[in-house]
């Protein structure tokens, strides 16, 4: 399995405003350049925050690349992946539509009703205590043959992956803006490193759209 | 009179970990670069809250920068600024010390013993309410003949002066690190904006050490 965190970031670490409004930091280089990295993926997670906030499709938006998928023997669209404890995820999300599967990840916390609402409308992985064991979960996904990852955010599943040691590759978006916020949400949330910060190395750097693409392996 | 913003922050945005400990962001490289513009500026600029972390001392290390500035002219050293509303600038910190001129800028809020207290080690500059007016703050620094300023952070004093209108240039070295935390301090805390992003242009990208160093222009 090989997991890429993709995200766009303010100039200044924030994904949104402390009001968790979607904001435009990237451009039309970077859209294409996301859609294309799903379009070469097994699977896209997002937390659960992130349905919540943004209520994403997830899916690829060029119909030509879909078209790629099935001439290269795959389904139109990667799979969804929503990492979700609490099994919080509405039933008439967009990331539950039937354009593409999807995987709801929840844990044992998660209430019993929840989870069978959220089972007519996609594959239930059930994995860890109060919150959504990751190892687990991944593991299972793997098992299903999810074997390219791209993880959308936001900043407290990419943290949590961190911490799991399960990110091979982050990809960022730094972006012209200035959002600000003690409490806007970041790339990395979480409780936060104090000690053993992981160490990335960065293997490319461009210009692309007002900003600039960094490119870390793990 | 001229701020250009300076500051060091982890791949996911953050100064510093929750605990506000100083941790290693950027390299030799990277030092090297803060030390000639240090030596380049008027004045280096703080908030109490970083003096208050990391006491530090502000100054230009490399000795020959500090003769090049002697040959020109000038003082040997570049003066320091706190930016502390209520006085809390500890009479024994680092940027006290008599190597280099320090201003603290306070406000009416400062308690009149600890600003007397102050005023024995440093030029005080008194500018609004509850809060330094930084308009009126910086003002008074450009009427001291201060008019090359370099902002050092931490990460409440840098979105002031963004809310402000008060920031011509932000230089940010991104280091390989992920440090993460919904607490931890970032680029820009403060209140953060929920709209009129302040939008930046991106001039110049390059690697240094085991990071890039992005320069925007305001």
């Amino acid at each position: 399995m090989h997991v890429v965190v993709n995200a766009a970031m303010s100039a200044d670490g924030k994904l949104s405003s402390r009001r968790r409004e979607q904001i435009s930091i990237s451009g039309e280089s970077d859209f294409d350049r996301v859609d294309r990295l799903r379009a070469d993926r097994d699977a896209v997670v997002v937390g659960v925050g992130t349905v919540l906030a943004d209520d994403p499709r997830l899916t690829v938006k060029d119909d030509a690349l879909c078209e790629q998928r099935r001439t290269d023997g795959q389904s139109s669209q990667p799979a969804r992946v929503v990492i979700d404890s609490k099994a919080r995820t509405p039933v008439d999300a967009a990331v539950l539509t039937d354009e593409a599967e999807t995987y709801v990840c929840v844990s044992e916390a998660a209430p019993v009703g929840r989870r069978m609402d959220l089972a007519d409308h996609a594959e239930l992985v059930t994995a860890g205590d109060d919150r959504v064991d990751l190892l687990r979960a991944f593991a299972a996904l793997q098992a299903a043959g999810l074997e390219q990852i791209m993880v959308e955010g936001g900043g407290e599943l990419i943290f949590s992956l961190f911490e799991n040691g399960l990110v091979d590759e982050l990809r960022v978006f730094v972006g012209p803006t200035i959002i600000g916020g003690r409490d806007a949400p970041t790339l990395a949330d979480g409780d936060g490193f104090v000690t053993n910060f992981p160490t990335l190395e960065l293997e490319t750097l461009e210009r692309l759209d007002d900003g600039a693409l960094l490119v870390w392996n793990s």
